[in-house]
Order: structure tokens, then sequence, then C-alpha cells
């Protein structure tokens, strides 16, 4: 039974990047006398973590993991058959990217299915998944199951086709009733698939729908570039404007127009990340017709003097009364702790009523995925969610 | 006009792999006066394209690329500032996955956004896109789109929760007509994304509909392997046999609670590429009652003497009234290709109707593509296609 139940938690461990990736790296070696294969990353019953890398031929390799608060990175350490090894933690349960530098280069690891990827050139990363004694809130657990639609739709506003992912919650098909509808935007280096792929929106919010502390919603994740990162721009301007032509004037009606969702601004709400939670400012506050939630995370936000939000600042009343949730959330290791700190400063002392939670850790999806755990359920909370506020009056 | 045209087809041809990836490629380099990023791979105006690597440190840098016949590979050459340098072709317009091998250890191109990840531990290879003229047939063109959805179900004959990705053709979400189902399986390196991120299943299938070519029809998209790759399986048996189970018993009624599908076996088809091949015509040949469409792509076939399919020979006449389509390819740069030849002799031996389609080329998503393209109409023909086929007697 024991190893049943491990099976099974191994099973629902695997749902997220793609059906089989979270655990090759768990499962045993080779079969009969053939050679073991490499093992890597091996996660050890006390949650230490062994990496390696094959590499005879290199003369340093380096170890760097989000899993350490020191982003140097180690050196690994290299054995008589070229082997190179290092052995970190205990490592607290989550999922953590990491990367090999090899005569400096900085590679994924080979022997780990699980590929972080991004919309940007630059290193490929690999993720690490320490396990919990159980299904941790991002993981698959025995609940109902959201879909999410892989979306294509004609966007004018940049003369091309995009591509959105829709989570649409369980039972939504079978449902008549409206939902309430929650724009959630990736970082500088994602793109659409990222806050499923890496961020596992999808499960954090079949949990939540599952315990009642977030209302059945829809979540739209659109691609935060108007055009491919590095692509020439026809206008000359920068992306913001044509992304948020693109989501005003060509997604959100595509989306009005394709799901049984709300059309009122009161159930409509924007999130997002770093460059996305910067946008999610920018286009929540400037646009209190169409939001009445906003929330940003570790969010690049504008700097003082803060003249993209004086408009804002001189009609703090109407803000006040147009926002039923205003959400700021920064980890203390993450070099935007202070300027979103003082972006929240500067909103009370405008008069505007806002949460800033500072939060431990760094830049790291780490801190996206509990975030959204967070907020989700305060923008539109379920029956338990609900219960919870009126008792303790928040 | 001509660059918007040319933003266009680039736009059109980002919506595969992640809504950005396919083109940084291409993209210009940095701006202002900041040193351009390195750019790889570059396709040049003749479709010769370079690839680069900034490995100062290396000593050997080795490409191995689809689009090379020769599989060893070619040495890249290193400049004074450490840039290692290859330029092929011209390569003619597709899509190819490539590698770099340096001293050894096998990386994808950091500076490619295109990874090609495995649900195998292995090396990852990044892809190349050298576009045609206009958009390939799977391209994303200027016509309606389907839907992917993403979806989780319980499996009781793995005892785990599993993910499947199930294409819903342009406009079902308006439609009440019942649909066929194509059942479209993987191969052994890849998952249930597999089929969308590398085989572009949605976009064939989008623009075959549009031409009227291919009926719409559902295609499900399962995890061929019935646990992790390497995983124990408690039975101490093969994979074949749960994945089969699951298949049959929690999968097939999944789609048809919850998608407008026919259920009966004039109306579902079963097609897979290698592994997935293999498991086709096992899964296939002895369930004449649930399909009445079977095809092979570079299948990994059983070998002489076919014990497995003695039943099968044995009752060649139950077997030409019952499929409407056995159909098989294979590449002839393919180890593969003389198996799946004499499977298909070994049925013609035994009486029973198929179609072996000799193709060039070796074990690769370019076939793969093509082949999903040339038998989705024979399986599910559209207007145009029933027109061809009654004009010319096929």
């Amino acid at each position: 039974m024991k190893s049943r139940s491990l099976l099974i938690l191994l099973a629902l461990g695997t749902l997220v990047q793609t059906g089989a990736q979270l655990h090759a790296q768990q499962a045993p070696g080779g079969r009969g006398s053939a050679p073991a294969p490499l093992r890597s990353p091996e996660v050890l019953p006390d949650r230490r973590v062994t990496f390696r890398l094959n590499a005879p031929k290199a003369s340093d390799v380096q170890l760097t993991c989000e899993c350490m608060r020191d982003t140097k990175g180690v050196a690994m350490k290299k054995d008589d058959k070229g082997i190179w090894t290092a052995t970190l933690g205990p490592i607290a349960p989550d999922l953590y990217e990491y990367e090999f530098t090899v005569d400096g280069v900085q590679i994924g690891d080979p022997r780990n299915i699980v590929v972080k990827y991004n919309s940007r050139p630059g290193p490929i990363s690999s993720v690490l998944n320490v396990p919990g004694d159980g299904p941790m809130f991002y993981d698959a657990k025995p609940v109902p199951h959201g879909t999410v639609d892989i979306r294509l739709y004609d966007s004018k506003a940049t003369n091309s086709v995009r591509r959105a992912y829709i989570y649409t919650p369980p039972g939504y098909d079978k449902g008549s009733n409206k939902l309430p509808v929650l724009y959630l935007l990736h970082g500088a280096d994602g793109d659409e698939t990222a806050w499923v792929a890496f961020g596992r929106e999808n499960l954090i919010l079949d949990n939540l729908i599952a315990e009642h502390q977030a209302a059945p919603m829809v979540v739209v994740m659109p691609f935060g570039y108007a055009y491919p990162p590095s692509a020439p721009i026809p206008t000359g301007r920068t992306q913001g404007p044509d992304f948020e032509k693109d989501l005003m004037e060509n997604l959100i009606p595509f989306v009005q127009a394709n799901y049984r969702v709300y059309t009122d601004r009161d159930h409509r709400a924007i999130a997002g990340l770093s460059m996305g939670g910067g946008q999610t400012l920018q286009i929540g506050l400037h646009h209190l017709d169409l939001f009445s939630r906003v929330a940003g995370f570790s969010p690049a936000v504008a700097r003082a003097p803060y003249d993209a939000f004086k408009d804002i600042a001189a009609d703090a009343k109407k803000v006040n009364s147009s926002l039923k949730v205003l959400w700021l959330a920064c980890g203390s290791d993450d070099s935007l702790f202070t300027p979103v700190k003082q972006f929240s400063e500067f909103l009370t002392a405008s008069g505007i009523n806002n949460t800033f939670v500072p939060s431990t850790g760094a830049h790291t999806w780490i801190n996206w995925r509990h975030y959204l755990q967070e907020v989700a359920p305060k923008m539109f909370p379920g029956d338990a969610a609900m219960k919870m506020s009126r008792s303790t009056g928040n």
C-alpha cells in the first residue's frame, strides 16, 4: 500500500509542466545489468539534493540554484569518471530553477526533463521539484479539475494572430451561470504559457476552488508583448501601448464573445508579475471603468516622481470607491522590494487605499505562485473565504 | 507595406511552440549603442543558416542538425573572441532539431528560445525554423482556429490523475453536431504536449479544415506511458497493457462524456508515431469493435514472426470489412523503414488491405507532420477530399 500511495503522489506530481516530466528525476536507475543512467537531480530522503553532470573534459563546473540564497553558485566536484557532483540542502519543498555553468557556458541539466524555457534568448534552466510530505498547494490533488484552453485570436491591434491560455474552472462546460474573469500577466522572460507551465495557475485555482477559498472564475493569460520581444515595432513606439490596445480592443472582446463571463467592471480583475505587474498597474489603475481588482506581484513599478500616476493620485476618492482590491507584494531579497514599497507609500500618501505584503524570497516563481494563491480568494472569494472575511472583519 | 507583411508572417509563425518563440531567432540585434547580442540561429536570405555559440574556454564544439543527412555533425570554428560559428545550407523550409556538443557535453542553443524538451532524460535540443516564401502547411494562416484543451482526468486504470491535450475544431463551441474523433499518439521521447508543441497538430488541422480537405474532428492526444517513463510499475508488467486499459476504460469514456463526439466505431480513428505507432497497431488492429481507421507513422512495429498479429492475419476478411483505412508510412533513412515495409508485406500476404507509403527522410517530426497532413483527410475527408476521391476513384 505504501508504495502504491507513493506512486499516486508521484503521478499527481507529474501533471504540470508536461505529463511525465516532474519525476523521471526521482525514478530509479536502469534495469537488469545495464549501467544505471546518471540521476540528476536526486532528492534524498532528508531533502538534500544531489546534482550530477557527465563532463569529463570540463575543467570547471558551477551550480546555481534558486534554492540557494547565494546567487554566485557553488563549484561542483569531478570524480575519476568525469562525473561532476554537488549536494545541497536540506531544501524546503518547492520548485526551483537551477543551471550548470560548464567552463563558462550556462546550460540546463541534461538528465532533467523539466526544462525552463523563456520568451527571450538566454540560457536554458532546469526545474528542481522538492516534494512535500503530501501534495503542495500547487500540486494536482484529487479534486475536480478545470481546463486550460490554448486559443488563437485575431488581433487587429497588432495585425497578427495571437495566442492566449484561458483557464475555465471545473464544471464550466456543464454550467450556465456567468463567471468573473481574472486577466493574469507573465514577466519579461515569459509568455502566455508561463503561468501554467511554471506558475501552475490551473492547479492552484483547482485547489482554491475545491476548498471554497476562491469562487469559480475564468483566468485569461495573454502574451504580454505586442510583438516578439526584439522584433521591429512598426510604429516606432514601445510595446506597451500596442499590448494595451490588443488587450482592450481584441482579447477582452474575444473572451466575452467566447466564454460565459460577466462583462461589467465589478467582475473583472487584473494581476501580473514583474513586467506584467508593471503592466497591471499601468493598465488597471488607468482603466477603473474596466477593472475593480488590481494586483502587482513583484511588479516592475514606475519610480518616483510617479508622473504616470499623477492623475490617479489626484483622484484618490474615485480610486478608493472603484477598487475593491489594490494589492502589492514583493520579496525582501528582490531588488524591486524598495521600489514596490515606495510605490505603495506613494499611493498611501496620495490617500489611495492599498495593501503591501512584504514577503521573504527573491524575484522568483516561488513567490508568484504563493501570491496567486493569496490574492485570488481576495479578488473573487469563495464561500469559505467570505465566511473568514466576515468573522475577522477583513 | 512590405515590412508590415513581413511582420504579419513573422507573427503568424510565432504561434506554435510558445507565443514568442519561433522568432527571436530572426529578430535584429540590440538597440542603440549596446553591443548586438549574439544571434543564433540566423537564417540568411538564401536560407543558409549560421549557428553561433559563445564559449571562449571550450576546445571543441560540434553542431548536429536534422537538416544534415550526416548525423555525425560538423565542427564549428572559433574566432578570437571565443565565438564558435558554423554555416549550413541552403536548407529547405521546415522545422529541424539541432544541438551543440561542447567538449563532449550536448546542449541546446542558449540563444534560441525554442527548446525541444522530452519526456525522458536526455540532452536538450533546440528547434530551427527555416521559413518558406509563405506560410507552410504547419504555420498559422488567417483561417478560423480550433482550440486545444489541456484536460486532467481520473484514471482508475493507473490509479492516478492524467493529462491529455484535446483539439476541437473551429466553431466547436457554437455548434451542435457530433464529430468524429482521432486518437493521436506520440513517440517514446514525447508526451501529451508533443503533437501540439512540435507536431503542430492544431495548425495542420485548422488548415486542412479551412481547405475542406479534412472534416471537422476532435483530436485526442493522450500521454502514451501509463506511468512516468522509468517509474516503478506496481504490477511488474510492461507499460503497454496499463496504457491500453487507461485509454479504453478511462480516456475514451472521459472524452465521450465531455465532448460532442460520435461514439460508434465508424467515427473513431487511431494514429501514432514511432512507439505510438506500435501502440496504434497493437491497439487498433485488436479492437476492430472500436476503431475503423488505423495509421502508423514510422511505427515501432512488431518484428516477424508477428506472433502478436496471428489472430488478425487469420481473419483478414473481418479486418478488411472493418477498416476503412489501414495506413503505414516510413522514411527511407529511418532504421524502421525495412521493418515497416516487411510488416506491410506481412499484412498483404495475409490478405489484409493496407497502404504503405515510403517517403524520404529519417525518424523525425519533419515526416510526422507530413504524415498527419496526408492521413487526416483520408480518415475523415472534407468536401474537397471527397470530391477528389470520387474523381480519381481513390
